[in-house]
């Protein structure tokens, strides 16, 4: 799989469930994920790891206990490991996550949300 | 630097010098950077850390010793630690590198194209 180069939009096409992250590739000890977002995530914080959010299409925001970050297609935000973070997106909005190797999407706060950490497509 | 968002358009404004990567963010132990390219690069390899290619703006190809990659905007790759690789663009080309900190551009080739590896933007 690593082999090839790969595409987003051809990958972001293999799937349509929002929240879920699916692993595209891995580089040493982090990984890069797809997501769609749409609504609002639950605050949630990842104590062993940055994450790195890019946002390929749309529009989204990261609400911080003091901020709101805005972001759009072409912009990205490192949220430091250990900070409490809330996703959010009124429209669908494509994004890619780097990170390290292991990361829950909803960190140590579980919930409904919560999604297998190794699903590649 | 890092408590604001990152806009890669912006970013690419500030520098015009083909081939010398410029950091704008750091994540765990890795960092991202921005390079324009255009021309030939070297022959080289990285020891220590696998390397990830996005192509933000324009087409470019990666070439191998067995194969040759070609990426166009919107898509990725990742060469292994150890893989002789050389990049190479007819026309500028803007990508984006994700690599562990510390990681020379020329690898351990050196030569005229070996840039300062901690150059913020």
């Amino acid at each position: 799989m690593q082999n090839n180069k790969i595409n987003l939009k051809e990958k972001f096409s293999l799937f349509s469930k929002y929240w879920a992250p699916h692993i595209i590739a891995e580089m040493n000890d982090h990984q890069f994920k797809l997501v769609k977002i749409k609504g609002e995530f639950i605050w949630h914080e990842h104590k062993n790891s940055d994450e790195t959010f890019i946002v390929v299409e749309g529009d989204m925001e990261i609400k911080f206990n003091d901020k709101i970050v805005k972001l759009s297609q072409g912009e990205m935000f490192i949220v430091k490991k250990g900070v409490p973070h809330k996703t959010v997106s009124e429209n669908e909005c494509r994004i890619m996550i780097i990170e390290a190797k292991g990361v829950v999407n909803t960190g140590e706060s579980g919930g409904s949300l919560t999604t297998p950490n190794d699903v590649w497509i």
